[in-house]
Formats: C-alpha cells, sequence, structure tokens
C-alpha cells in the first residue's frame, strides 16, 4: 500500500493581530484540520494563546484542532562556542522533528496538517526546516503561504521606508551585531536581540538613528525612535519594566546613519 | 480657517494577487474615497490594470474613484555617475511631490486618499518618500499598512528560509551586487536588476545557489533555482522570452552560498 504524501501547510500569520493576516493564509488555514503548536511549556504561552485567538476568529467553530506539541529540551546553552551551538540547535532540531512525524503519522489519513508561523516562515522562523526535516521521514507535500513580518509592522507603525534610495538593507541577529556594523550595509535590522546590543555602537557611530518597536502587531505595542545616543538608555529601561510586566517582550529595531544616503 | 489634515493611507497590497491582501490592508482601503496611481505610460498599465482589479474584487462599486496622475519626465540618465542619478532622482521626486499636492488639495475636504503600493511600501518602493515630500507642501495625517513582498513570495513559492540559522539576510540592487557580493552576507537577495548582475559571480563562486522568479504572485509566475552556474544561461534565455511575450517582466532572486551555514 502506498499512502500518498500528507499535506501540509506553513502558513505565515503576521505579527499577532488578525488583521494581518491575508486572503491566501486565511484559505490556507481553511484547508487544514489539525494546527501543530510548539509548546515552548514557558510564558510565551501567551504567544500559543494569541495564534488560538486567530484561529477562532477566522475560521468557523469546530472545523479545526489544535494540538500543541511539547518542545524537547535544549542542550546546554554554548553561548561562545559557534559550532557547539549550531551542532546543538541541529540535534535539537532533529528530537523535534522526530516527535512532529510521529504525531503527524498517527493522524487519520487524508487530514491536512498545518503550521502557523508568527511572522513570515522565511525569516528567522525554524518551521520550514523542521518540515523538511519531518519530509526525511514521511512524505509531505508543503506549501507555505507568506506573512507580514515584524520587520514589516516596524517600518510601517514608523512609517518609514527601509531601504535608502538604490541602497541596501541587511538583516542579521544580536549575536552578529557587532562583528557586522559597517554604515556600507545600509539600514541594518536587528533580530533576536535580548541584550540592545546596538548600545555598543554608540561610540562608534555616534550619528546612528534607531527605529524600535516592541510586540508590534498586538495590542500593547510600543514604538520608539530617535538618535541611538539620545533614546538607547530609556528604551533599555522601557524593555525591562515591559519584560517585567508582561513576563516576556518580543522586540526588533532597525538602523541608520542619515548622513550618507538621503532619506525622504 | 484651519484645515484638518488630509487624512492619506499608504497600504501595501502584495504583488498582484488579491490573495495577497491582509484584513488590514482591505479595511485601510475601505477608508479611502479616492485612489491615486501613478501612470507611467508604458507596459506597465498591466500594474494598473491589476491594481484596479484589486480594488474591484475588495471592495464595494461606485464607493471608490480611481484617479491616474501622469509621472514627470525623468531627466537625462545618469547611469555612471551617482550623484547626478541620485539629485536627477531627487529632482523627480520633487516635481512628482508638486503634481500630487495639486490633485490631492483639489479633493473634496474631507476625503480619504490611498496609495496602493505593489508589494511592501518599506521595500524599494517610493510612495512614503512621495508623501513625505507632500507632506512638507500640504498637512497630511498618514498611516502605513505593511504588504506581502516580493520577496516574501519568492521564498514562499521555493518553500525556503532566507537566513541561514543565526546566518544574515542582505538585500540589495543588481547596481550594487557586484561591488557587495560576499558570502558573509548571508542570503543575498537582489531587486531592481534588469541585468541579471549575478552572472558575473559565477567565476568568483561557483558553489552559489539561485532561486529565481519572475511575476510573482500573478498568474505567470515563472520560478527556477539551482546551482548559479548550471541555471543562469535558461533564466537569461527564459526571462528575455518572458519580457517579449508580455511586453515586462518583473523578477527577483535569491543568492545563497550552501557550505558555509547548514540549510534545513
Amino acid at each position: 500500500m502506498t499512502l500518498s504524501p500528507r499535506q501540509v501547510r506553513v502558513i505565515g500569520i503576521g505579527t499577532g493581530s488578525p488583521a494581518h493576516v491575508t486572503g491566501q493564509a486565511v484559505e490556507a488555514m481553511r484547508e487544514c484540520d489539525v494546527f501543530l503548536v510548539a509548546d515552548k511549556g514557558e510564558v510565551k504561552d501567551e504567544l500559543v494563546a494569541v495564534r488560538r485567538a486567530i484561529c477562532e476568529e477566522l475560521l468557523d467553530e469546530g472545523s479545526f484542532r489544535i494540538v500543541e506539541v511539547p518542545d524537547p529540551e535544549r542542550g546546554p546553552d554554548a553561548e561562545r562556542d559557534k559550532a557547539a551551538y549550531r551542532s546543538g540547535v541541529d540535534a535539537w532540531h532533529a528530537a523535534r522533528a522526530d516527535r512532529y512525524a510521529e504525531i503527524i503519522e498517527a493522524l487519520p489519513e487524508g487530514e491536512t496538517v498545518g503550521f502557523l508561523v508568527w511572522g513570515d516562515p522565511a525569516f528567522y522562523d525554524s518551521t520550514i526546516r523542521i518540515v523538511d526535516a519531518i519530509r526525511t521521514r514521511i512524505p509531505l507535500d508543503v506549501r507555505v503561504v507568506a506573512g507580514i513580518s515584524a520587520i514589516q509592522v516596524l517600518a510601517a507603525e514608523h512609517r518609514i521606508v527601509l531601504n535608502g534610495i538604490g541602497q541596501p538593507v541587511h538583516v542579521t541577529t544580536g549575536r552578529r551585531l557587532l562583528d557586522e556594523w559597517s554604515p556600507q550595509l545600509g539600514t541594518v535590522v536587528v533580530m533576536l536581540d535580548g541584550h540592545l546590543t546596538c548600545r555598543e555602537l554608540v561610540s562608534r557611530d555616534p550619528g546612528i538613528v534607531i527605529h524600535w518597536g516592541a510586540y508590534l502587531g498586538l495590542p500593547q505595542q510600543v514604538l520608539r525612535s530617535g538618535r541611538l545616543a539620545d533614546v538607547i538608555d530609556e528604551i533599555a529601561r522601557l524593555r525591562a519594566g515591559l519584560r517585567e510586566e508582561h513576563g516576556w517582550v518580543m522586540d526588533t529595531y532597525a538602523l541608520t546613519v542619515p548622513s550618507a544616503p538621503p532619506r525622504a
């Protein structure tokens, strides 16, 4: 007996507001019988709750199930050793893929599986990698639907264009920012930076302007912008306070050096 | 008499499919009485037609008007002189802003003006800059709504993550690609490249992989991927043929060097 491949939809849902979801994403969500959601067993439960709320708002009651998949334990933190960090991430992804493959195999035949991705599956999200790994274990037919990413909400809410005229945009992580920083990179968007690493750049380049946002797209959204040197202390205080208040914080920011290309 | 500022909505509508439009964008479109659309007096009329079709599909008949605004003449082409190029672009934007300001001032008071932006207003689009320039002439109250960009549709249709694990993503133009290229940049996404400049990189880095797409999101969408050295000739032939067939072509591509960071 040959099984036909399991239908899988990887769907970007934007950054929390049901209003971010595209028509195409709603259509793909309607095709799904069951949504698999990583249960990180943490305060980020709030993010699972937001996903559930989006399904409830956009889909018919009783037309879908949500299954929480507990995340495997992460290995020891290897902040300083890049090779160990990468192999740790790989092992952890493999364990996760095994778990998902088991759950998917146990589903009734013909059911379509959905993964709802915060933001856009193409930017700093592991779902496509997990699905690719599951596909080495069981046959899948995968379609991906783009979603509005935090980067875009950041720009829209600040009403800025990310690129200077004819200039580049560089998206990187807090971990890499100090090694990579150069005004030649154009606007630099920083993801996954729990430490506001940009503070270290104040002395290197006093002209840098920051556009920062937390909880982008959510009701508790907060924005700040200005010369990095002038606003970094306020942003750091604000961020710590918000983290305290909500139990978690997600933020991102864009750095520009206005001198080089003329902006608007 | 003080006039209250004119309400303006800059709305990203994705890359041509009405299914790309978010709920938030539809809501913002409904607030608009009149959409201003640049008339480039060219074969790109097809893009104006797509915008019109999106309005007709998503809005009530008779609830909106579309006004085509003829683009001012561009100055002499200054491909080689970057300063002249930039000042030419600036002068052309100023003339465009004057024209838009006149049209907006002549509209009935209280009407809301919409700009429908192909893709996302934050990426390689001049609308926000034009609106900022109009705002130096007449008072505007501007809101921006993000849209799905060609970059995201490219990634979704190829089912790829743009960043390697913990790695950066660099977005640049065809004009800058050869000067900027380095595997250190992570995945490099190239916009506005009418010449498939990436061909010049084959000799520099034979391992480069390309994910290419034209008319992303439109019914005539075409995708190709593979080792750059293997597929660049086919893509160039295909692109020339498509341009011939449709009278215009819009495409974008992503370059990765798979050796460095493990992908999936």
